[in-house]
């Protein structure tokens, strides 16, 4: 095993594109994947499960049909499986999402913002 | 569903004994827990799960019998399951730790230190 912590902001400044997850971890079948989004993504569930969002740096805003939640710097959510949701960005923001190792970031919604999967930095 | 953001600063503020990891959120069937950590824990291992920890403030020293891993804010560590380790923070120190429900803090070592749990905050 690795003695190495694995530090977020030494992450964060190996890439720059955005909605596209970078793996840092993995904890049983869950991973942990760091994400720069602006702007708005596209409306999607993710049908077997909850995905948790932690905002590192910035404010995300997350859209549901019925209602919305802002998340600032320091704060997290569960989407609860199933959920439409849209996140959506004025400025850029750093997030931490942890989710089952496999899950698309767009879920079963086609979109030209579905990244590749398990690309780890 | 709550539509209420979790905020990490606002839940520590709600307690202040070591070593008694408060639930703030599940997904699926993994639980996230805030613990203010401070002096030795016990060593102890966790046959069926590998364990997360995040430091939100302070600095945390993980041993192992072979090693160990300091991590400072905005750090995190995955330590495998079965792996013996030890916790250890020489000022306080504030976590995030991420493990499946039902998980005991102190895994199969017998100790004062055992804590409740899924107690919510």
């Amino acid at each position: 095993m690795s003695h190495k912590p694995i530090n977020f902001e030494k992450k964060f400044a190996k890439f720059n594109d955005h909605w596209s997850p970078r793996v840092i971890a993995e904890m049983n079948d869950y991973q942990f994947k760091l994400v720069k989004v602006k702007g708005e993504f596209v409306w999607h569930n993710h049908p077997d499960t909850d995905e948790v969002f932690i905002v590192m740096e910035g404010s995300l805003e997350i859209e549901f049909k019925d209602n919305k939640v802002m998340l600032e710097k320091g704060e997290m959510f569960v989407v609860p499986k199933g959920v439409e949701h849209k996140p959506v960005a004025n400025k850029e923001c750093q997030i931490l999402v942890i989710e089952p190792k496999g899950v698309v970031n767009t879920g079963g919604a086609k979109s030209d913002l579905t990244a590749h999967n398990d690309v780890w930095i």
